[in-house]
């Protein structure tokens, strides 16, 4: 593994607030402001392209911590809502993201150790570490009846 | 318009560091993490998600600023490159983002405001101003034929 990697993006205007998002070898993805700054429903915003950064880093940073840890799990999937505020003198900014796991674990002996693993993957999540906006962890693990 | 909105997504594990991403009306969008992190080529990964979501918050807060501006422009496309880098002690984190706008303006006498234009784009990116990393300008601007 190196120390440094890159990445890269292109986003070209095709009207009113919208556009089309490119990466090399990735498939595009149309985005446009959200209603509320004029643009329109049903599409990919820098908003939800932020709290999607957040949330799929700490997907991936479970997983890795997960493995490193043998923690064997059935499903994991994860809800996060982030917060858009307004603050006096700063204009809008994202002030919190909340992350809720769900997770269900092959056995009960693990229910402990399995929060301890979703907590590292928050600590450890490299999008969350770039960010100023606090996250926030409600997780709820269960576990596969014995 | 509010003080305060909320974005949502949704991120559902499908086996090895791979997902579903999906978000209320929204197309789903498959992720990963990159290959460098054990990860598949041609698929969305935390880290493009957070590049994209600077990347296009700057062109619409552009298109906002140009539109209360009355600036006349032909097109808009931007780069945008991210660094992730390994700092001691603290892991993995989105250093930079350069941010590299083509814009056509319609007039050649609005070359200076266009560049202003974009400078405070930068400035008052909500995404931007969300984020540690630290972004970077290095606009194009030139004006079509008269």
């Amino acid at each position: 593994m190196e120390n440094q990697y890159s990445y890269s993006t292109e986003v070209e205007w095709t009207g009113e607030r919208g556009g089309d998002l490119s990466a090399p070898d990735l498939p595009n993805l149309e985005v446009d402001a959200p209603p509320e700054f004029k643009g329109h429903e049903g599409v990919w915003t820098p908003e939800h392209l932020f709290v999607a950064a957040v949330n799929s880093c700490f997907m991936t940073t479970f997983l890795a911590i997960a493995e490193n840890s043998k923690l064997e799990f059935v499903s994991f999937s994860a809800d996060a809502k982030g917060m858009l505020e307004k603050l006096e003198g700063q204009g809008f900014i994202m002030t919190e993201v909340v992350l809720r796991p769900k997770l269900l674990i092959s056995h009960a002996r693990d229910v402990e150790r399995a929060g301890r693993i979703l907590q590292k993957a928050e600590k450890n999540c490299l999008i969350s570490n770039s960010i100023k906006t606090e996250t926030r962890l409600e997780p709820e693990v269960s576990f596969a009846g014995e």
